[in-house]
């Protein structure tokens, strides 16, 4: 069984090799579910033979052949929506929008998985299905309120499940069963057929034991739908190099509830994170923390009972008890008070915005420290809000998050971090969340298998919508004018010589002294050193706009066998300038001056 | 009086000959405040002594001695803010962000001006401060809830004023009285220190006798204020050429109360806009009509209750009765009665959205027809409603507005159009509205005096943040690469040749034919005709990264003096190629082929 894949690259190497099929993998994940014996993960899950019959004809997309298991608040076409309330949910008559896209990618939808009843907990232990099991430890509550997708996971039943993150449902059960959590930018991953917890905040979530994984499964089923009214454009993007700035708790905002365990914990994440070559910034969070306190004690509940409004009014005692009660507070809220809380929000954001100008990420705990099913039984609210500490405020501000496992407690129990970026950069947090998880030594989720070796890093380039510039004179690192990239958050991919097909002209002339690239006949030239960094088409834009003539833009050849566009010169600027040629790049002729 | 100035312009002439100076100009204000003997446009008229005190030393800024009446919703330090309800108003002890702009500006505030009570009305009626007359005929209510600050410009009184807008209150009045009112993108101009009506929807506006003026106070008193937790980064842009695309209500959209005379009077204007080369594009506005629907029917009206919630509370009797029963069916509206309306307006968004993909702006007529005191005395709901057709869905759909005159009505009486565009095109909107406003004939509001003729076009340059392109070429108009330039939002600026700096080459190859521009040494070299092109940084940055070998971009040097980046080409491209020079361009050497 160790032979048995457990992340998409083992997946897809398996059938590459012709080692296992997708209808082998399925009986696999059947026996797995059967050896895991734990009858609370899944709500339903599909008759064997359905998934074998799906497994003979699968498109041949990213996630061809992969088994993954859906939250219970998602429509899966021909089977019902709980929503963990067994008299609510009908049976689907067509997939939610991201369904659909696992299906064109090539998955294989399993079942669907338990829930804090309505997506409304953090603790997976509000549903009539039963609790599952913390894989971890079964003293610990699994998280919500994807607990069964969660679960799913990092039992090692299926390499990559849907959960939904309104408060944090899609970090704090990862978090619990050492695993990773992607809560994607608001309106990234299309809702159309989630029943909604709070509309304006919720989002489709994905499990996965590896940030690789997470961030495949985010990809292919990001994307824009029109049909979707909170659904928005954004480019997913590449993952670029390592943040450098990250943020972390202030000492008044460290809140660890006294638990000295999980506090170390922390602490040896974030030497971590200062190992990997971060700068840590301390952040004061109340702000973030404010935000977070309007989410259950605001008017957002009112999101929750306004989506179920016609089943709580007729139905409200086929509800679980702890769940009603929460909803029900909702009818407490006017109108006014709605929009009160839209405008306390909108204070907040404004005053938790300037931090993004001094850090590219933020790191906290996912949560405080683990709960366990018997404090959960003793009081059914406070340990589920202590557990949204470091998670509520995160939608309401319009933020991304990454939860990754990282250095365990002492005890060996769960602890994990959380990276935090502005909307639109999911994918910037994949390198340090790669990187944390890493550092952290722990095995995937429960599994007991090591984490893969991380791939060789291939040669730098520009990412997603970026456009390579390639540099050979004053705008080199250290050079008088580098500092114009710079302001315009160009990044440094790599150094690299021409071909030979360059001759370099030390132009004449006031200011920082510059040269002059030429492309000459065949035979002729050499190769002349250059650097080549990355820029966004605007700030491309804004810099080719701003170089002065004889100087311009074309298409350079370099020994890499990449064609970048970069630094030429107008043959009329280099009549009578001096050929440098010879020194074979701009910063060893001014050495050498 | 007729060489008083009436105009921005007008003043800065008479300023900076001498013969007026800003003392004197208060004195003259004065004099036709008196003069129009209207004792309801203003609430509060500062005395003369201090606004003459106050012209005294005046900052040298954009608005330098000229005279602004302020909305008496918006707070001016030293003055009640009393919203036209006696016992609300406190003295403010700071100025709103627009007032501090304008003091910064140069301008001299008079005073604050009459209102439909909390801002609650299109009307002009709902004040106990009385009903200003309308500058056009006393019998047709002003419009409102601006309807003093628009009744002191279309009087000749000031030639600036500041209204706020949200259901319409910044166009409406305009129209009725004959002159412009531009409405801002939602968040251009802060709205900190303004009484808020929905303080999702408020914005400050503009009127002014001309479309000019209206921009230049825009243009003055917009910018992102930090401390105004809805205020938006947006570049003011400067206006470019005339939109190409104007969308009209279609067959079935279009809404005149069975009132003939404005339907021909909206007509007219739509003969002017196909007069001035606009292609008309019939638009379905059912979603924009809905989205209208929901600000008085739905729970939007909980914001207005919300702003005085206290005060309302306590003090219901001192409302304006119209106003109380308006503002107090806010309290039906639950939380979740708010949330429902955010979502269909979300839905309502996506779709009126699609329409601005196939056109620049929309033409609609501000009101569908104008409405008489006496009319509002039987109904005080009815007309007010019907008034805000055009304009209630405007700011809800996050578009910026321009209500300009336009033909009149048959039997001279008020119609007027309002251009319509989505969120940070306000500039886009001042051409198009200064030559309608022009082509409808009328004076400038109630003043007799005509329009001052419209300002020479300078040559077309790249305005705001456009960086301009010189395409020599297969990108020249009607070429087969010049869809790359349209898709990418570019336009054509001027056609004009290069100095005789240069020589044009057919390159070899495949693909499109395309030539290479290369500057050569002075008296070789031959002038070549060339088009500019305007891009955004964003749209010149992909351009320019697009562009093959042996072609980049450089600086052109161009015949009328400006030296624009353009297309060259590396010298080794044209070892072989042919030279054609000699047509003097690329279009001539194909008609020649």
């Amino acid at each position: 069984m160790t032979a048995f894949p457990l992340t998409l690259a083992q997946y897809r190497e398996a059938y590459a090799s012709g080692a296992l099929t997708p209808a082998a993998a399925v009986r696999e994940v059947y026996r797995r579910i059967a050896a895991q014996a734990d009858p609370a993960v899944f709500i339903t899950l599909r008759p064997e033979a359905e998934v074998t019959a799906d497994a003979q004809d699968l498109p041949a997309g990213p996630l061809h052949g992969i088994p993954v298991a859906v939250k219970d608040n998602i429509a899966v076409a021909g089977l019902p929506t709980t929503c963990a309330c067994p008299d609510y949910g009908n049976v689907a008559t067509e997939d939610a929008a991201v369904v659909a896209r696992l299906r064109q990618a090539g998955a294989l939808v399993i079942g669907k998985t338990n829930l804090d009843q309505f997506a409304t907990g953090l603790v997976g232990v509000r549903s009539p299905y039963g609790v599952p099991r913390n894989t971890l430890d079964p003293a610990l509550v699994p998280g919500g309120s994807s607990s069964g997708s969660a679960v799913a996971v990092a039992a090692g039943l299926v390499p990559l499940a849907l959960g939904t993150d309104t408060a944090g449902s899609g970090r704090v059960p990862a978090g619990l069963n050492n695993i990773v959590g992607l809560k994607p930018t608001l309106g990234a991953l299309s809702t159309r057929g989630v029943v909604p917890a709070c509309r304006t905040l919720d989002c489709v979530s994905v499990f996965a034991l590896t940030v690789e994984d997470a961030f495949a499964g985010f990809s292919a089923l990001a994307g824009f739908d029109a049909a979707d009214p909170f659904s928005r454009a954004l480019p997913v993007g590449r993952p670029g190099p390592l943040p450098l700035r990250v943020g972390v708790p202030d000492g008044a905002s460290r809140r660890f509830a006294g638990d000295r365990l999980s506090e170390a914990a922390f602490d040896a994440a974030l030497a971590d994170l200062a190992a990997l070559g971060a700068t840590l910034v301390p952040v004061d969070l109340t702000p973030f923390f404010a935000a977070a306190a309007l989410l259950y004690d605001g008017p957002w509940v009112a999101e929750r009972w306004e989506a179920i409004r016609t089943f709580i009014t007729e139905r409200s005692e086929a509800l679980h008890p702890v769940t009603r009660a929460i909803t029900e507070r909702a009818t407490a809220f006017s109108a006014a008070d709605a929009f009160a809380g839209r405008y306390r929000l909108a204070e907040l954001r404004r005053a938790a915005e300037p931090v993004w100008q001094t850090i590219d990420a933020l790191c906290v705990p996912t949560f405080p420290r683990p709960q366990t099913v018997a404090a959960l039984a003793a009081d059914p609210i406070g340990p589920n809000a202590e557990l949204g500490t470091y998670t509520n405020f995160v939608n309401l501000l319009d933020l991304c998050a990454l939860a990754v496992p990282s250095h365990p407690r002492a005890d060996g129990g769960p602890a994990g971090v959380t990276l935090i970026a502005p909307a639109g950069r999911d994918a910037a947090l994949v390198p340090l969340g790669d990187a944390l998880h890493r550092a952290g030594g722990t095995p995937m989720g429960a599994t007991g298998a090591r984490l893969p070796p991380a791939a060789e890093p291939g040669p730098a380039r520009a990412s997603g919508d970026e456009i390579e510039l390639v540099v050979v004179g004053a705008h080199l690192s250290g050079l008088p004018l580098n500092g114009e990239l710079i302001s315009l958050g160009a990044r440094l991919l790599r150094a690299v010589a021409t071909t030979s097909d360059y001759r370099l002209f030390a132009l004449p002339g006031a200011g920082p002294r510059r040269p002059g690239l030429v492309r000459v006949a065949a035979g002729e030239g050499t190769a002349i050193a250059t650097e080549v960094w990355a820029l966004t088409p605007e700030a491309f834009g804004r810099f080719v706009a701003a170089i002065p003539a004889p100087l311009g833009i074309g298409t350079l050849r370099l020994a890499d066998g990449t064609s970048p566009k970069g630094f030429l010169c107008e043959p009329e600027g280099v009549r009578d300038a001096e050929d440098v040629s010879g020194h074979g790049g701009w910063r060893a002729y001014l050495a050498a001056g």
